[in-house]
């Protein structure tokens, strides 16, 4: 049986690291198998890829560049390491997926999301069973982690970008409110545990 | 008024670097100004694009994440290089653009011609005055250059390949025989340096 694919989004700094790190102590308490990864990166040549986008030494990259470098680390990223997870049955647990490119390249970047939805075509091989956004507006999301990392070419962008991206995800949410599920992230870190919990439980996943 | 923008392709060993050195002499004899540049590469962000795509270390990256490192890098070079030379009324001579694409992508590799067309929509801002496609078939190439370059990912690539590559080529040129045009390089380098010449001439770019 095909493994569940279970993607978390949200802005810089929500917590998702945290909040998978606890998602992965759940399935290990119940022994169930899981992959967890990120993006960009996951493989080697995903890992060069995610090198390149972030580092902020290269600040003249345009936007069409930028999103074909995170669709190209995507397309390594399904086919080496989800598909195959996947298919050996194990739960896959990834930390950004298509829905940042929507929210961060079609929308806040402005590119539309017919380009962005193109450069991804081939993710129709593995759309997420379930995709958790960690909702919280990005003013609170940045004071939480103390500010932007400046070495990081993405979080520099600035509050009006970033702004963006959360109203972009909101509309995202919106287009596929079956396979999103909104946390309310506005609580303590406990709490949105506890949320997380509660939808991977009511759709049969723990 | 804006610059013309030539492209030269044709598979490896064909000779497109020393051709594109004969038309700047040409442009540089008459006076013509002009900006010459290569794909996959350009800007520094292309080149270091390009050097992940030709790394024999990468082996295993997959077919649509080569097509998007591609697509990527000629994005940079569209909007960094290409647009702004011809912007200022300069010749653009490129080594290899979106044909490549096409041939290599598009039809050796099997993604079809919907996704390497759709990931390049960009290059509609930049399309060929003129493409010249340097004729001669993947064996006789090979042989002329004395084999394929033991470093580079794409000439490993086998010669069942690099004839499909050479089969696309004709392809792309019975698509679009308006913009490009065949050049036949099984004579001398001087022969194929006059036919381009002729060419130029014909087209009012001389």
């Amino acid at each position: 049986m095909r493994g569940k694919f279970i993607t978390f989004e949200g802005c810089e700094g929500v917590g998702k690291s945290r909040q998978i790190g606890y998602v992965k102590e759940l399935f290990e308490q119940k022994n169930i198998e899981y992959v967890a990864t990120r993006e960009p990166g996951g493989p080697e040549i995903a890992e060069k890829i995610r090198a390149l986008i972030l580092d902020a030494e290269n600040a003249a990259m345009c936007a069409e560049c930028e999103a074909l470098l995170y669709a190209a680390a995507r397309a390594q990223h399904v086919s080496e390491v989800i598909l195959p997870a996947l298919e050996s049955g194990k739960t896959v647990l990834c930390d950004r997926y298509i829905d940042s490119s929507l929210a961060y390249q079609a929308y806040a970047r402005g590119l539309g999301e017919t380009f962005v939805k193109d450069i991804n075509a081939f993710a129709l091989k593995a759309v997420p069973d379930l995709t958790l956004f960690l909702d919280l507006p990005p003013e609170a999301a940045f004071a939480r982690k103390g500010g932007a990392d400046e070495h990081d070419r993405v979080e520099l962008s600035g509050a009006a970008f970033h702004k963006k991206v959360y109203e972009g995800y909101l509309k995202v949410c919106e287009t596929y409110p079956g396979r999103i599920v909104k946390i309310d992230c506005s609580g303590t870190r406990e709490q949105t545990r506890a949320k997380i919990a509660e939808v991977l439980a009511a759709r049969g996943m723990l």
